[in-house]
């Protein structure tokens, strides 16, 4: 059961068709492939994995996206089987499919974009993609929920939202979709995330709009600490209402309505990891940089005795001490470091604060939306990551899955 | 149940006295404070957690040891209670506890060096703590098992071993005792281990063979990749036996004795690590350098993918190939990497080995004593990290766990 999974009614965004399928790479008959049609004009950004083991279809859309200085005309997704370390093999079917589906929609083979997620280590079942593809470019639709469902693999519930501002006097729509539960701390982007505005944006603009928002957002969360082979991020903006750029003034509306919308599916990746009873919000502030207090926060948010402890709802604030004087922050003093459990301070001046009782600690841990408020006395940045608890059924999940 | 934890019978050291006793600090009265009185002339190396909230004893062991120049004349440990997170008071209290034994000892309290284990973020109960105290100093025996006892936690059996090897033509011994089985990344010691041997040896060479010995053993285990705020790992020599530095020729094999004691004790605490089903060595060859090795090794054996993979005996190469992937070694080549489950290749020239099947992962996986080999091809360093599986018995321990 995902925390307070709870996104807003998707918008259609004009220029954008879909066609999710079931091609059959799942067992169980559920959609697994999700042909995503972009408009002529639209223009596409895109961040990837740092992972070494990068699967074939991120090394092909990067290339295909670069090829295309981001004409992007299609968007390729399956699910159930990652196309990861599958070599030369994996990356010669992953071209294929883009020339397959170029030679259906009449477009450049470097006009496609490759996504795959599931079971690493598996070459994808040629014949089935095939007829997937076939099946898909004739039946472009706009059931949004139904795309969001087809890219999804360990999800309980598909991640899909809207949002709108006002540029030029006029409405602009971004939509998202996610996926995403498990292997979840991206590095530059998440397991799949898909983006689009209506919006006419330039690609170094989209670009650089894109991984301001991922920034806050993907790469503020994490399940398990562990960094997916197939992590990608795509903004596509189809250009079919109003103009904007950098230097207009309505750009800060806009960047802020995709980071909200980048927030919005990085929560709900969170809200629904692998075994999650709690979502918990993690604030550092008051250190020397931003890269200092990520790094507490991710010390915290990544602690396997953290996160058993919020599954407990015990509040061991020792196990947050433990966790913090771990990171590699150089010269932290303990004694000007305060740690709250939302507003209830449970450390200062280097002791348990006086008045704090472990009754008040456990009580606010019950709740399944914990804020840890942490304070390092050092500086002016801040920074915040959002994660779950370490429950039984994410070791259920993770020791029996195979999809 | 801990995984094949079968260590050597302890062998008693000339000069060290033992006093374990039930001070009270645990609730179900099992044996909590360990006094050790070291005979004159007996001289100690140590090295500590490198936690920013660094526990109170850790704080006054390391200035009692810089200020007595390692002539240490006993060693106070107690479990049940951490001593850390405590501020002012806590560190009152570890330096009025070393008075105490100094008074009942005839010695000075900068020769008494305090260790405390347990749950953080409480003070100690000062009248318990002196009782205990003056009970032990009535009670020195040499009595290793109850020793070894006296100090553990979560431990579900007590770590105490000896070897011993020829030095100017006398036999010397080493014996070790340690504590620990969660919150286990040791970063320059470990949860509260403590070494002795009859040698006699000067303090410089005594630090630096504990500072060798403790990076191929301590410092290189993770559980959980916590790391505590009271790690410490202590050497004692008594001088009752031969003498010897660094430039006699014996001292290779008098090095290797201690290595191999604790690397013994290491093992030890990750074959009793809380909920461990499997023992697992990750060897990481060919690598440009040490710490580029060892980065590899700790991204596997932290994972949390990879161990409820191993718990699960889920022959889930593609688990292995993330870990490696995401570790943050520049430059690596995923074509020149090679991964083997034992002797059993896995995954080769950039895709799954031909042959390879996982059934025959699978089993080998199910063993209890799994080795995952991973050659980097990039250099000629290596490196080998100690690991434990992630099971439902973690999570309850954790979820569940105050002494």
């Amino acid at each position: 059961m995902p925390v307070n999974l709870k996104l807003r009614p998707a918008i259609a965004v004009n220029g954008i068709e879909l066609a999710p399928v079931s091609a059959g790479l799942k067992n169980d008959g559920s959609l697994d492939m999700l042909l995503v049609k972009l408009g002529e004009g639209c223009c596409t950004a895109g961040v990837f994995t740092k992972n070494t083991f990068c699967a074939a279809p991120v090394t092909v859309a990067r290339a295909h996206l670069q090829a295309s200085k981001g004409q992007v005309r299609a968007l390729l997704v399956n699910s159930g089987n990652a196309n990861a370390g599958t070599g030369k093999p994996g990356l010669d079917m992953a071209r294929a499919h883009c020339a397959a589906v170029a030679q259906h929609l009449d477009i450049d083979s470097t006009q496609v974009l490759p996504f795959s997620t599931g079971v690493i280590g598996q070459l994808l079942p040629d014949d089935v993609m095939k007829a997937g593809i076939a099946q898909a470019t004739a039946a472009f639709a706009e059931d949004w929920q139904a795309a969001a469902r087809s890219i999804m693999t360990t999800d309980t519930e598909p991640k899909l939202t809207s949002r709108q501002c006002v540029v030029n006097g006029e409405s602009v729509t971004v939509t998202g979709m996610a996926k995403g539960s498990g292997m979840i701390q991206p590095n530059m982007a998440t397991m799949l995330a898909y983006l689009f505005t209506d919006a006419s944006v330039a690609q170094t603009d989209l670009q650089a709009l894109l991984e301001q928002a991922v920034d806050t957002s993907f790469n503020s969360i994490t399940v398990d600490s562990d960094t997916s082979t197939n992590d990608a991020c795509m903004l596509s903006a189809t250009g079919t209402g109003t103009s904007i750029d950098r230097a207009h003034p309505d750009w800060a509306a806009f960047a802020a309505t995709v980071s909200a919308v980048a927030l919005d599916l990085a929560q709900g990746i969170v809200r629904d990891a692998e075994g999650a009873t709690k979502f918990i919000q993690v604030n550092v502030a008051g250190g020397k940089n931003t890269a200092d207090c990520k790094c507490v926060a991710y010390a915290i948010a990544n602690s396997p005795l953290v996160k058993t402890a919020m599954f407990a709802s015990d509040a061991n604030v020792g196990r947050l001490l433990m966790a913090i004087g771990k990171a590699e922050v150089a010269n932290l003093d303990p004694a000007g470091i305060r740690v709250s459990l939302g507003e209830t301070c449970a450390f200062e001046n280097g002791g348990i604060a006086s008045g704090y009782t472990e009754e008040a600690g456990s009580a606010l841990l019950a709740q399944p939306e914990i804020t840890v408020n942490v304070e390092l006395g050092a500086g002016d940045a801040k920074a915040c990551v959002y994660t779950s608890d370490l429950s039984h059924d994410y070791v259920s999940i993770n020791a029996d899955y195979r999809s």
